[in-house]
């Protein structure tokens, strides 16, 4: 399980609402989608040839290591996401299918353990000798993840002990003492998953083996200095050019760099695996350092839709504030580890920021990832587009302006697809002595709190209607505490117990209403955070920003859309006065709320290019729809940052 | 000469104000500074190798090509301002400079007649078979520009017997007979090369060489599907990505692509070649695609500093109206390349809109490509630098935060010189029956007009003070025009004639006064062009400049420098109310103007990123100084669009 205070997944479930409906579109389209894709039976999408190298690996078929050298993760990925799907909803054909390809990935391992089918097939004699661009840690750490999941879900040892023998190799391999690699991984990841698996396995010697890795990162000497000269490299990659290993994390020890830097996928999930091993090991130093890199991260570094790392060149996080919209990366993986690492902090602490934040990235950067019928996805999430721009200029080449089916390096898809079937991992928290709720959305659930068996039923229209109902039924009356996170967006939030009104004042705390009392079967909490539609500025620092908000409602971003609205979104204005009201359209995009009012274009005083005229304003219409959303009419212009006047 | 209405430069002298000092700093340092460059001595710079290079084919040295296959552009380009400042200000010393390398580039030269170090050196088989990469005929372009200079200055045939035979050997080369290659040049220059010499030679046959090129560009089949297929070329570089040949201009005849498309420095010398042959020959279809292709260009492609060439991957045009400040390419020579075809269009038809545009991209892109002291250049001339952000961001990469003494690609700064250093081929036109001014700055000049000898003097201070005083004396009284221009800036012009007013609108046309009269020895005009300082918006479709304000006072743009006013710009706000007023500054940066008003700086009003709360303001002075003076005091901030509230 993702953190030890998270519900297994059969134990709760969602069957209506906005985020249950994406679970599903997961279940039911993503996971035999992605399956087509990564056995090449996809028409139209870019070749994966995923599947292929471990038959090959395998013995099981002759050919040639294809595509990249991380492409093994986006097995490992949808295997976690398979056995999530097996964990809620139990399927004999995809436990049938896993089995099959677990038992080619077996035969693809070595005896000793080693496993990456690019090192394997295109460079045998050369393993762990290239950490700092090579992915076999990162390809580890992913299948541990995927042997957890699989052995969680169905009970079956069979990719768990594939993962724990490679894992026990790396345990050999990496170290201080002689004859051990004093490395780390360039791309983090292994370390979450070695304690996820210490967690399953309650083998502690894996926590230890996470610690290394952090404690040893960026230690003096570099070991990226030493392997680079040893593999004879003139000069790194573009991306490097700023102070070399701090792309990788790795110029200071993880306790002294302090600011998001460098490739920001890397750095979410080594924040993510800090704050796991602050809680196994308390250790402070840890706690402190993820405290403020979480502080810098969210005050200084992510978008207003939650996206994280705003240049391209080496995807990585840029100087404080520097959040261009047409020229984001925001890449949808770096969101879900933003998600994974919010989740974390909750665990360390009980604040609502993080799930705020939580909230924030996965509603919208986190969703507006895929489409509609999940067949398609962005791997980047600009908060504002011109298609022709966007084509023509280099500096936004890298911007899709529709989704794609798939891509040559295809991290994102499957990760949100194992991000959406383990959704139950991010909602709540049970402890010893209660139950969180994280994310408001549609839901039942069995837990047990302080000795008792709960049944918890949560209903709601949440995101599109901010009220929301709760069924407590303990198996006997029981006091726990009951935390409700009181959104950070809301205004006005109010609560009541079986019909009594709640003293908030009393009972809210670092972002949460605690009600810590006796609860009996049949006890009925509501409560009610109204949505208003707000005009959201950014700090002016952001300069890209200025004269300019974003509309919010509930903890959705919503943009305008050329389909909607006409071309040039740019000279869509908004006057401080506006009214603008949401409603509900149940034909659109699958049902949704949209923020319409009255607004301003821009009109040129005359054709000049230049003139000391200034422009004069006709009345417009303006419609917004959900950022999450954007893009599932065609292709056209939108923007998040609406001018305003 | 430039065009046939040029002043001969021996017979204009500019000894004070603004453009005077810069063409004396051309002359004094900036010539004298580059034949070190080009020689190798010049210690901190980025090395040359270009005398280097003829020396080695000329075989008085033994060594390597060093540097790009457009080098020897350099020293053509150095030779053509060399040969401008011994027109004006005889020098022995540069005299036997010039005549020295003139004599190792004549034994460099090959026996038919081909010059081109690159080629020589690293490629002697291959000679012209790579036309769309190589620059064998833009380097054959600059050097007949540099020998038409150098016998116009000196009337020495040493360098013009050189270029004669290479322009001859490439008569005999390309052209649609037998044997004779179909193509023309990848980067255009050649073709305004070959009109200089014709007009110099009285060979008609250059021109129609010339002529040959233009109306073979972009013909079916095209000769680079077939060449680059000849060479195996793959994939062509990523800056052909939109619409292969396009980037040279190459993609429909030249008659047919009437949008500013490509490498912005190739299409002005282009378009510059189709005017003077719309001139020479008459050519009313290419005259018309000259004017269509001018206000395409002037209308959605040119920023407020004049500048030109949006976009960095390829140094070329993007969209319409596609001109973001901090990314915007805006490179030296394309400026120089628009002043080129600007005056080239004033002898097509004399319209203050080709000489505004020429006085715009002179005063503010061109002379911000120099230092104040001429030992530093900008290559790239962005509106907007935050240097952090320049510093870290990839896609503002090429932008230099501070300006270089040379660069591997040094193609800007020789391109300044020679033009600065022919000052005189700009600012007036000679026709038979009678005198344009077309940039007003303090001169004094000799010209034949309506067959009478007439002296002209102008006085003004000029670009601080719009009035102007000129004195006319011709020899004996004559009746000719004076056609003086009306600043396109200028809101309320007035004029007299010997202190009498002159009724304007009786007189004006096409953007320029035109005064027909007997003009007697001792006759006074007199201007007047208040210069207020005027706010300028950009169109709206503009979208990174809407709500925002361009400073302007008479011909110069303004920006704002952290220098004066603080880091964070973006932070600066401009109420409409605000007055701003010019003072001239004796000592800053050599006496300037600056703008001065009370301002408002934007406060944030909490730390978050994000929140519903509005900005703060407070007031704040604000001092803007002009953008051709900017970057002389060190590294910092600058902004040219200041949000306006």
């Amino acid at each position: 399980m993702t953190t030890p205070t998270c519900i297994a997944l059969p134990k709760i479930r969602f069957e209506r609402g906005f985020l249950a409906e994406r679970a599903r579109l997961v279940r039911d389209v993503v996971i035999p989608y992605q399956w087509e894709a990564l056995n090449d039976r996809l028409p139209g999408a870019e070749r994966s040839g995923t599947v292929h190298n471990f038959q090959v690996a395998a013995g099981e078929k002759q050919g040639k290591f294809y595509g990249l050298w991380f492409q093994d993760s986006d097995l490992a990925k949808w295997l976690e996401a398979a056995s999530f799907r097996l964990a809620t909803h139990p399927d004999p054909k995809l436990d049938a299918e896993l089995d099959a390809i677990i038992a080619t990935i077996a035969k693809a391992q070595q005896p000793d353990g080693y496993l990456d089918t690019y090192v394997q097939l295109t460079a045998p004699d050369k393993k762990w000798t290239n950490l700092f661009e090579w992915h076999e840690l990162y390809i580890a750490g992913h299948f541990i993840e995927a042997g957890v999941a699989h052995f969680e879900a169905t009970g079956k040892r069979t990719l768990l002990d594939v993962v724990g023998k490679l894992a026990d190799m790396i345990e050999r391999v990496f170290g201080p003492d002689e004859g051990q690699i004093l490395g780390y991984p360039g791309h983090e990841e292994v370390e979450l998953a070695l304690v996820k698996l210490a967690r399953v396995t309650g083998e502690k010697r894996y926590v230890r083996l996470a610690a290394y890795f952090i404690n040893q990162r960026g230690a003096t000497p570099n070991y990226y200095e030493a392997e680079s000269q040893r593999l004879g490299v003139k000069k790194l990659p573009v991306y490097f050019y700023h102070n070399r290993w701090a792309y990788l994390q790795a110029n200071k020890p993880v306790r002294e760099e302090l600011e998001p830097i460098g490739h920001s996928v890397r750095a979410m999930y080594l924040y993510t695996a800090m704050a796991d091993l602050a809680l196994e090991l308390g250790d402070e130093s840890l706690r402190a350092a993820c405290h403020t890199l979480w502080s810098n991260l969210t005050n200084y570094h992510t978008y207003v839709t939650g996206a994280i790392g705003s240049e391209w060149n080496g995807e990585q996080f840029s100087g404080r504030y520097d959040l261009p919209n047409d020229r984001a990366y925001a890449e949808s993986c770096a969101g879900i580890g933003l998600v994974f690492f919010a989740r974390r902090m909750l665990d360390l602490e009980l604040r609502g920021e993080f799930a705020d934040a939580m909230e924030r990235t996965l509603f919208n950067n986190v969703l507006a990832g895929m489409a509609l019928d999940g067949k398609t996805f962005f791997y980047v999430n600009p908060l504002e587009v011109r298609p022709d721009e966007a084509k023509r200029r280099y500096d936004q080449h890298f911007v899709k302006t529709e989704r794609v089916p798939w891509f040559g390096c295809a991290c994102c898809p499957p990760n949100i697809a194992r991000t959406l079937a383990s959704l139950g991992h991010y909602t709540h928290s049970v402890t010893a002595d209660g139950l969180a709720v994280h994310l408001y959305t549609d839901c039942s659930l069995e837990a047990t709190v302080a000795g008792t068996k709960l049944k918890f039923a949560l209903q709601t229209d949440y995101p599109w209607d901010g009220r929301v109902r709760m069924e407590i039924n303990p198996a006997a009356p029981t006091e726990f505490a009951l935390r409700l996170r009181l959104p950070g967006w809301c205004m006005a939030p109010t609560a009541a117990i079986n019909g009594t009104p709640v003293d908030l004042a009393a009972h809210r705390g670092n972002g949460y209403l605690h009600l810590v009392r006796a609860w009996s079967a049949g006890d009925v909490v509501t409560l009610d955070f109204p949505m208003t539609v707000q005009r959201i500025r950014a700090h002016p620092r952001v300069v890209h920003d200025v004269g300019c908000v974003a509309l919010q409602r509930g903890p959705l971003v919503f943009c305008v859309e050329q389909v909607d609205n006409g071309d040039q979104l740019g000279l869509l204005r908004l006057p401080k006065t506006a009214a603008l009201t949401g409603r509900f359209e149940s034909g659109l995009l699958g049902g949704t709320i949209v923020l319409e009012g009255v607004a301003e274009r821009l009109q040129p005083a005359n054709p000049d290019l230049y003139s000391a005229a200034e422009p004069t304003v006709v009345p417009a219409k303006i419609k917004a729809v959900p950022y999450c959303l954007w893009n599932n009419r065609g292709e056209g212009e939108m923007r998040v940052w609406i001018h305003e006047s």
